[in-house]
């Protein structure tokens, strides 16, 4: 038996900041803000698979008051969210995803992401789909004051 | 044999109205502008159902041109698009949704939306998941001048 | 086996140009900005199509600093994309996709959008689906400065 789950996040941009993508520390101007290490992508990725078997979404298991979760490396988060659908008898089909971003190019790292992703996963990287799109400078992603991440996984019953 | 759907569903919030999310009354300083009670998270639910076997929209079923459907209560449209599906031999196997606002906090009344929906779709509350994410302040969302909802539905063939 | 994908599309509406949307030239007062036919349903598709194996993305199979796609029917690029997913041994189950636009209302367009792409992607009308919605004025959506459209597509193993 089949499920499907989607996740989508968000996260302010801002200099001085690191930002980390699908778990790879990306070279840029700008860095993403938030309680953990702001990996937005990786977040969607674990709301996906909570929702799929609602269990909540990321806010209820890791909550950024929780300070046991400040500048946490958000792999940490994934692998806690993977065990949670492990436990329920689920394993990951595949997942998708699109960074939503205007800079910079990520393409030269989403090889090296999909490898952080499918190890902890428990996938191949082709199982791991990470796609990148900018908004042709339209809105708060056009203008880099954000960025945007979304991700559909499909799971099935083992 | 599976069918996969996804609904998204945008509203303005405004003071003066009532916030109905998930077949919910929210207490909140603003509500859902639109011609039905606006309920953003059942109409994105609607669409996903309708999408999944190609029946149209919610635009297309309940026009906001037909004064039937004014201030009408979106359990109401929710229970007439399932049966659509269920017409055509299928059933829900699960539906995971987001909501994008910036407040109120809506994770006390989820159990309550679960079980509305869960009761007009013939699943039980592990089959509906209902996230939500502010937008970091970012974006209309961030500024609080409306709300988003994504929704995916799978289905299979009874 | 299924496999799950998904797309998104942005782009900018200007005077002086073509609206191609879902393989359909749409008169109206803008069209939208691009380096091929700017076809934003046709490239959420191609998108949805490629990341459901994880053959990257329209950017990297169709990239818009090679000349030969400039002003390229997207049609084209939906048949070549197809093409990936049938060399690999999947075919498509159904599409279900939105428009988010504020102007001009499509649903005359849409039997002819769906005629277009099931063409291409051996399928019936009825797994094509296309619906629409406004963003009820908000965002660069509804100040008409742009157009976006998502994609969600269920392949299955041959
Ligand atoms: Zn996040
Ligand atoms: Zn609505
Ligand atoms: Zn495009």
């Amino acid at each position: 038996m089949y499920r499907i789950g989607q996740g989508i996040d968000f996260h302010q941009l801002a200099e001085g900041r690191e930002l980390w993508l699908g778990g790879v520390l990306i070279p840029h101007t700008k860095g993403a803000v938030g309680h953990s290490d702001a990996d937005v992508l990786l977040h969607a990725i674990c709301d996906a698979m909570l929702g799929a078997l609602a269990l909540g979404d990321i806010g209820k298991h890791f909550p950024d008051t929780d300070m046991s979760f400040k500048g946490i490396d958000s792999k940490i988060l994934l692998k806690r969210s993977y065990d949670l659908i492990r436990g329920k008898g689920y394993k990951l089909v595949n997942v998708d995803s699109t960074l939503l971003l205007q800079a910079p190019k990520i393409k030269p790292f989403v090889p090296q992401m999909q490898e952080a992703i499918a190890g902890i996963l428990e996938l191949t990287i082709d199982d791991v789909s990470i796609k990148a799109t900018t908004t042709e400078t339209l809105s708060f992603i056009g203008r880099e004051e954000g960025v945007v991440a979304t991700a559909n996984v499909l799971l099935v019953k083992m």
